[in-house]
């Protein structure tokens, strides 16, 4: 086999075989197929995309390039969520112990890895690292054990998993190869298959912040990544929410930790954040065979949230990862910005939009976010919002807070950019 | 600028800018772009495509990432002549002197440079190499001299010369990205731009044997190529013609010489190759302001030819390069194969197509060829055709003689497949 006739006929085409798709995925993780030839084949497969059998191939070639976590000593079924990147998206911290606490009964366990954020969208893992003490990367026996233990597990998703795939992303970031679907879908499922849970539920953004800008890809990115799970035997679930305006009022890690215990504190019941984790974790449960339809299943979550038992199991969880547990009840334990600037209205009207890919950047330059993998965060950075779309505000009402090191990295114009008016 | 926008843009059916394409062609040159962004964006084009404007960009990036012949020494005219690549094309052998003759008194002078074979087709420096002694890469001020003294020089293009092309050749070699359009018509033209000729006649092949297979891509690739000559205030014209079977009868280097001088004997008169000769010639002279027609010229060519005129012009460049002219009136003192064994017909009937990329690939493999740049070549190896399309053939018959140094480097199966039969 030759890289050379997969490049030529992917350009003219054909659909490979899944042994040209093996024999790739394994070249790119020993290093012996040349980048340059992976990446004319990265564009090529843009160009002519992938159908539902070439995707389920590189899937499972990239699953099983690297190490595949076993969960099976753990009852039950294992479930898993993820989303395609939101700002603002601290849904994980809520719903995983939600899921833990209402799954328990009918033996349902969270089973959660999670990745760094990137560009404009945020990452659990970061999220989590705010809390003073937090270790995100638990050994596969540390893992099993807190699942036990808990029912909540989350970990940093680990080096030795799918390494052709962490080549081929870093191939793809620079060769502007990432929006692909069937290159989004492989990415996404291999690690979930071999981070070893049997359920996941998936969260597809669409919308201005989301890599799908519009219902008909995130729809079509929804099918394929439903059917390759189903292919490899895991129970899929997709919804597609709305990702124009940031989730909640939170974005930066620590601010979205303090979000999070808000929520499962019972406070914002009515915002948009506590409503799209309502929805997932009852798909979860639903999902995971704990509640038989979306109402039952809302209920459960509901009392997981009165009761505080959610919220108790977020503590449970964080100690475990020697965490310190007691900032969740005392926000001032957690990393806080040096200053703080707030941004005002330059007039007076009804908020028509709040662009999340603006905010997200924003906050990614304040230090919340990462433009390449090696830039450090500053756990106390990002951005409060104070309105949401739709809002009437008055001209110099405050609209956002920035949290930052320093003054200057706050140019109120670059964030208004993000605000549109209905009269606008 | 970043090489990652460049990709998006192209990517996403956007024109580059000339800074765009310029930047490219630097970086690749001084190996700041790293290859597989390169590649990507290879690909990119060749599913976007490139208009004339991009074309010409970075035909001139390219020619202006090297050396760049100056020929203004010479009096009049310089032409070159470029075919896009054939089996059994030795063209150049034979028009280079014949033009040399015909022009001198219109101060018409012929000045080419030329490449080495690859794949499939030949190339001139190789069928030259072949004349004991020849030294086939020549200085400036050699060929400066030599095309002043007899009106034709012909030298290897010295590595120099165009480097940004020299490395995007090696990258489109490995990534399938060799067969687009504007990357041909920047690849070819860049060079010639770079050797210093004002005048430049294209033979651009179309058939089976070519990488334009069709009338329609070859029409295409013509008018790319004259469009970015003209715009670099250059006179072209270019000529269509097929490559379905190979030229003549000699496919491998000292073979082909031997046909090139045959031909300067006057034999062959009725050949393809003869016919081929005589219509590039004819359009040099007219292009290069020696002749005011083609049916003039022609006239030109015969007479140069019959008075033994063109023999004696390629014998003294030979001379000149320190090559064996002797060689050219004794071919026993060519190289010679070690071994020759026939092909017969399987079978009677009249000959429908004989195919030139596979008798190319076969003579390749039997040493008249590179599969890759560093393949070292055997100069007597190669085929004769001793039957052409449209004969009738009876079983038995000798269809071709292979050149060879090992009998068993010949499978009479393989260059088989290249034959079609009328009732087949």
């Amino acid at each position: 086999m030759r890289m050379y006739d997969l490049i030529y006929a992917k350009k003219s085409g054909q659909a490979l075989s899944f042994d040209a798709i093996d024999y790739w995925a394994k070249g790119v993780a020993d290093g012996s197929i040349p980048d340059e030839q992976s990446a004319a084949l990265l564009m090529a497969i843009c160009w002519q995309g992938m159908n539902t059998e070439e995707t389920i191939a590189l899937t499972l070639a990239m699953r099983d390039s690297g190490r595949i976590v076993d969960l099976s000593d753990v009852p039950g079924t294992k479930i898993d969520k993820h989303s395609t990147g939101g700002v603002g998206d601290k849904t994980t911290l809520v719903i995983g112990p939600v899921a833990a606490c209402c799954g328990k009964d009918a033996g349902l366990s969270c089973a959660m890895f999670s990745g760094h954020g990137l560009g404009h969208t945020g990452g659990t893992v970061d999220k989590l690292a705010s809390i003073p003490g937090m270790r995100t990367e638990l050994s596969e026996t540390e893992f099993l054990e807190c699942l036990k233990s808990i029912g909540f597990a989350n970990s940093a998703q680990t080096r030795d998993i799918c390494p052709a795939d962490r080549k081929l992303y870093a191939l793809r970031d620079i060769s502007a190869t990432v929006e692909s679907i069937p290159l989004i879908t492989a990415s996404i499922m291999s690690k979930k298959l071999a981070c070893g849970a049997d359920a996941l539920v998936l969260d597809v953004k669409s919308g201005s912040g989301a890599f799908m800008k519009n219902q008909t890809d995130a729809q079509k990115l929804a099918d394929s990544l439903v059917a390759v799970g189903k292919a490899h035997g895991m129970k899929v679930k997709a919804l597609i929410t709305p990702m124009d305006e940031p989730l909640g009022w939170a974005i930066g890690n620590a601010l979205e930790v303090m979000e999070s215990v808000e929520i499962l504190n019972g406070r914002h019941a009515d915002s948009d954040l506590t409503k799209l984790c309502f929805r997932l974790a009852a798909e979860m449960l639903v999902l995971g065979g704990a509640a038989t339809d979306t109402d039952v299943a809302r209920k459960m979550v509901s009392s997981a949230i009165e009761s505080g038992r959610a919220f108790e199991t977020l503590k449970k969880f964080v100690s475990f990862c020697d965490g310190d547990a007691e900032a969740l009840n005392d926000p001032r334990r957690l990393p806080q910005a040096r200053e703080q600037v707030t941004i005002a209205s330059p007039q007076s009207g009804t908020l028509k939009s709040i662009d999340s890919r603006v905010l997200g950047v924003f906050a990614m330059n304040l230090g919340a976010g990462r433009k390449k993998q090696s830039d450090a965060l500053d756990p106390g950075a990002g951005i409060r919002l104070h309105v949401k779309a739709g809002d009437r505000v008055e001209r110099g009402q405050t609209l956002f807070t920035a949290y930052c090191r320093d003054k200057s990295m706050v140019m109120a114009k670059e964030i208004l950019m993000g605000v549109k008016f209905e009269d606008d």
